[in-house]
């Protein structure tokens, strides 16, 4: 009988309903991490050093002047000075890397990224374009230096990927503490699946990386104290996969056919929301869970750049 | 009574004995990889190209010397063109650092390592050190930018740490795939646990890493298809925590006490091996598993570079 309740108050919650998560919003968290950032912004205008941002487009794809507008908006909001610059998709790959190495050179510039998908009529390579950026600039934290020190545990002298770094951002939200639990990552993704293993590493997960290769998935999700999701699937993940409590962050932007909505399609995540919502302790909806923390979380590595380049001018002041 | 024979099927052998694993040799097998080495240096010599390596010593560490020496004797056996240079106790890092820019320089060197730990009187940063070595001559695979490679999956374009690949030859001895198996690594350190999960992931384990901050490391054990140990503490991984059948890879080293040995002590891995054997399906021993395989991979990444840049040198030819 004692087992039978304690079964019970395992997957139950008072009166036999099961839980229902606590919502995590990238918008809301977003906006305190923009609001914290303009005032360390205005705090360094004292320092005259404003940070500043460049974003370098290729082509002129639909999907990322979107993307690219709300990075500028984020970045007027905090007080960045971005600068977007679009080269035609007639430009060679050489031009693309000087026009990278030249903002390399110039101090005024804290922030480097190059907008991807590359547009171009002519072949790119997309890894050497990337790694062009120097990686004190690399605010999107995507070159094989700020790579290596992250995947070595050497998280305060890099950047952190955005979408990521924004992950951990919403599960420090939940209070949950991430030191000693089990985390499971689903997907490898240079961007999202690969540094997000990283990042719940070295701050102490024990960490299960799955993907497309993966035998039993939903047998890995069910031990998951803390859950991200990065696989690029609609609703993969199910409600009852889940373990009682845990923490869902659903990184998955789907676009999946709805007659009732204008266009005749919706965006849902990698996970199904309503089921999960039922089960989870802590869960971001899709929209407006991670995608604003990837904005966000860009605007700090920005803030972070032109900080430590006002602290090297600081000492080396000091050393004079 | 069919549940129970299958019960005992997968958790004994034929007459109610436990499996007993086949031991993994890492003798064996590393001279099955200096012969192969051997042979692809003979064909080189053909083009002129002999495969060289440089071993930077600061100081005189007798371990350090002890492993200097078993690679030298390796690369004479291969017939790769070794030297040796020890730097005394009093050299200041500036001139370390000098002595890695000009051996990148010199286009007679293939492979460039820095023996670690560095003995000296003088301040060194490590990361410093490591990272000045040119990521084309890297054969140690410790660089940021070969570790950023490897971590995000692009295994083709870096040099590979010898001691986690030498690991992965071993696993491919025993002729179980890795692909879709569970596989549990302990520890997380630069040489051995971080590389050791990426090698994993990207030949397509579901991978687990565990450390000091794992909670129940004998139930992860307890799912471990493929088990890789480099968690640098005296048989802690005990036999029945093992999954019947599963491959056993120990990469520690450590003396313990034992009053019949000369010297008073013996050396034991990380597993307890006398209890891993009977229940594991493959297991390498210590010493004599991953140990000798670390010296045969720094040969086989001093060979792919001359490789290399014999290619190089071959398509800068077609090209003129």
């Amino acid at each position: 009988m004692l087992t039978l309740l304690r079964h019970l108050s395992s997957s139950c919650c008072y009166g036999g309903r099961r839980s229902i998560a606590t919502v995590i919003s990238g918008n809301k968290t977003s906006k305190l991490v923009r609001e914290r950032l303009k005032k360390e912004v205005d705090n360094m205008k004292m320092s005259n050093v404003i940070p500043s941002l460049l974003v370098l487009q290729v082509g002129n794809r639909e999907d990322s002047n979107l993307y690219i507008s709300s990075k500028m908006k984020a970045a007027a909001e905090v007080g960045i000075d971005a600068a977007h610059v679009r080269l035609p998709n007639t430009v060679t790959q050489d031009e693309v890397l000087r026009t990278i190495m030249s903002a390399n050179e110039d101090v005024s510039v804290h922030g480097l990224i190059v907008q991807l998908p590359l547009d171009s009529i002519n072949h790119m390579d997309v890894e050497m374009v990337t790694n062009t950026v120097s990686p004190l600039k690399d605010v999107d934290g995507l070159s094989c230096i700020n790579a290596g020190k992250l995947s070595r545990g050497d998280l305060n002298n890099c950047f952190l990927p955005c979408t990521p770094n924004g992950c951990m951002e919403l599960i420090r939200q939940t209070g949950v503490s991430v030191a000693g639990k089990h985390a499971v990552v689903i997907g490898r993704s240079k961007i999202v699946g690969a540094p997000m293993h990283d990042l719940l590493l070295w701050n102490h997960a024990t960490v299960t990386t799955c993907h497309s290769k993966t035998h039993n998935i939903p047998e890995e999700v069910g031990r998951a104290d803390i859950l991200v999701v990065g696989a690029g699937r609609a609703e993969m993940v199910r409600g009852d996969w889940l373990k009682e409590g845990c923490v869902v962050i659903d990184c998955g932007i789907n676009h999946v056919p709805d007659e009732s909505k204008p266009g005749g399609k919706r965006v849902v995540g990698d996970v199904h929301y309503t089921s999960a919502y039922q089960r989870a302790g802590f869960i971001t909806p899709v929209p407006g869970g991670v995608g604003p923390m990837t904005v966000a979380m860009l605007m700090q590595n920005t803030v972070l750049s032109a900080q430590r380049v006002l602290a090297n001018m600081a000492a080396a002041g000091r050393s004079l």
